[in-house]
């Protein structure tokens, strides 16, 4: 029977569980921190406290948004599909993403590995360390998952049993629909309050119906295309990285979506960092390592994207006999063209969402001067509104570079 | 328990179902008629011998696909998608579809309404008959079908239910996505027999990289998309009509995809049967009537449709004070212009798969003559280019329409 867990009740269920036994030790000595930043579940990191190098993490669903508290209530579904999503993971990608010691759908609990070497990406970047491999790790984590759960990738029928298991992650997908694609567009209280910037946004953002009218479509896609069963939060929040790995975590919003969301959102997270290195300190040499990082990124994504393409037989997309070998040649080009300008799309949305709603980036709402802040957030609205309109002419990632770089050039960010 | 229903075994089963017995009567002399003329499954008219005003339609569907016998199993499951789909419909549009006096799942079976006073509009336009509603008719059932169950006109997650109760009508996507998107634009063994048809889509449609990718473009559309619950099978030989009204029947493909392949699907089969008219004794006359009920059927649904999205608060892509009216109307204005684009690739791959698929339409299939048969076509492939190819010029119904007369009086098809 479902109840919340807290430090006291913690121990007693994780030593019910054997599993979680063989990994922890059996041991009275447990320490528990509560390491959740999110702002859905609670998450502790409990460690064996006579052998630390014995550890578990369990994250835990409340039925209601932790962020707004018991007032905002919030199924604990979400977790099936968190686990879900996370078990098929962990046969894709294993290597991206944690091991899954109990996944418990009653408790809407999860337990799973620590990855105690590893930080959280955004804290990174934002302290301007480097990461070798994490872009080509991204690149590589979206093409597998993203081929192999599409129809170009799977079965028709195999296809709509996978997207059977996700299609009533509806609150998850509500609110991306509202917090991602409607409110910052418009004047909402649950917008972020930050007077200069929202001063601009009134009269240069929301008042523009061309980039209105393209977040709509957006949207759309977002609510109604089902390339692939996607992360559907896949910010730098949501990786944990060091020098040789990296793990993708919180995969609570996995639903069957369009391929451009998790591509543009992990974009538009490298684009955010970069305008705040005007102002933190990484400077001029970080700012090129982190839009380099972008070029990996979907330059890794789209050979591998290919690669898995050109290996697979029949689906529900593919048959043999339909194409020659030039033509096929042509339609994957046609569609990885299709897919960056979408992925821009996508990217300029999250950018705007960032910068205008309730879920910022620290990486600027962190900054703790209003001025600063809201120059930088303003150059951030800028940059949406500059991807979106010319996301059409972009024919190579490099484009979407050019217009970046040459923005940043221009509107001498630097403090 | 399932079993396979025939004549012998009909009565006992209608008279053990209370709703059925009010309708027919008690009876031992019930008249069967086996009327299904469908692919699928077995269709049943039983009649009151007694008093012949009272009937009703039985319908069953039989675990293979009855056009190919017992050796191609089919899942009877698409006899519950049906019902589903039947039940929705007598609540959205009572007035178009037939009413249900028992729905038996467990048996696969569904007896309704017996239209016992109207005709297949297929064979109606055959023979060359007019009916004054049947295109405003058929321009309401679907914006009334289509917006009301789009995210335009639902809640988000009262969407998502919806949609999951019609994501494992697996099978028949299949079947269409192969049928209709694959098959004709290949070699393939169960592609029609008409060996000079066969030889110009080979050395002109088979070969045409630019219309290829352009239907694999609506596949994926077909595939990946849900704006809506869709009829999915929304031809002429799926309405029964008379001079006052108009009923959509056969649901079984009934799933969530895009808004254009309803709309598109039953635009090609008017073409498809003007067409057949230059051959067929309707003439200049009635090949007028058949297209200017293409344009009443779209102006019909896309101002209903505007109507249903004036009237409606907000929906899951609808929210009151993100647009200014004016972004509103240019909205729907844009909205429009795609469908109408999307609605013509439809219509184009429509076009070729009922000429060269093996489901093809009596109004050409059935004209005895090898060459005039071949040379209608052949015209037919040409139309579903020339559509495909310019789909996207395409501002008004009347441009379509342009293109399609155009290209008739250059082909002088008249025998």
């Amino acid at each position: 029977m479902y109840r919340i867990l807290d430090r006291d009740s913690v121990p007693e269920y994780l030593m019910s569980l054997p599993n979680v036994v063989d990994v922890l030790g059996t041991t009275s000595n447990l320490v528990i921190d509560e390491i959740g930043d999110g702002n859905l579940n609670f998450v502790y990191r409990v460690t064996n406290g006579d052998e630390p190098g014995r550890s578990v993490i369990l994250k835990q669903a409340v039925p209601y948004l932790r962020l707004a508290g018991e007032d905002w209530p919030l199924s604990r579904d979400r977790m099936t599909f968190e686990i879900r999503a996370l078990q098929l993971y962990n046969e894709l990608v294993p290597e991206f993403v944690p091991t899954i010691f109990h996944a418990d759908e009653e408790m809407s609990a999860l337990v799973m590995q620590n990855l105690s070497d590893h930080i959280i990406l955004r804290l990174g970047m934002i302290d301007g360390v480097t990461y070798p491999k994490v872009a080509t790790d991204i690149g590589v984590f979206m093409a597998e998952t993203l081929f192999r759960t599409s129809a170009w990738g799977m079965d028709s029928e195999d296809r709509r049993q996978l997207m059977d298991r996700f299609t009533l992650n509806s609150e998850l997908c509500k609110l991306t629909e509202d917090f991602i694609f409607t409110f910052p567009y418009m004047t909402h209280e649950s917008n972020y309050e930050s007077p200069e910037t929202e001063a601009w946004a009134d009269a240069n953002l929301r008042n523009n119906a061309a980039y209105k009218l393209d977040v709509l479509r957006f949207k759309d896609l977002f609510v109604a295309k089902t390339d692939a069963l996607l992360h559907a939060d896949l910010h730098s929040g949501s990786l944990m990285v060091n020098q040789d790995e990296t793990f993708v975590i919180d995969m609570e919003f996995a639903y069957f979506g369009p391929f451009g969301f998790d591509v543009g959102k992990i974009i538009s997270n490298f684009i955010l960092c970069c305008t705040a290195h005007h102002h933190l300190p990484g400077g001029a040499e970080y700012r090129e390592w982190l839009l380099d990082q972008i070029v990996v990124i979907w330059d890794t994504f789209s050979a591998r994207f290919r690669e898995l393409w050109d290996q697979q037989g029949e689906s529900a997309m593919l048959t043999a006999g339909l194409l020659s070998a030039e033509e096929d040649a042509q339609l994957k080009d046609a569609f990885m063209a299709q897919l960056l300008q979408e992925s821009a799309g996508f990217a300029a949305c999250s950018m705007a969402r960032r910068t205008l709603g309730i879920a910022g980036v620290a990486d600027i709402r962190d900054i703790e001067d209003p001025v600063v802040r809201s120059n930088l957030e303003i150059a951030n609205l800028e940059l949406s509104m500059l991807v979106m309109a010319n996301r059409t002419n972009l024919s190579s990632i490099g484009d979407l570079l050019t217009l970046v770089r040459d923005f940043y050039s221009q509107r001498s960010l630097d403090s």
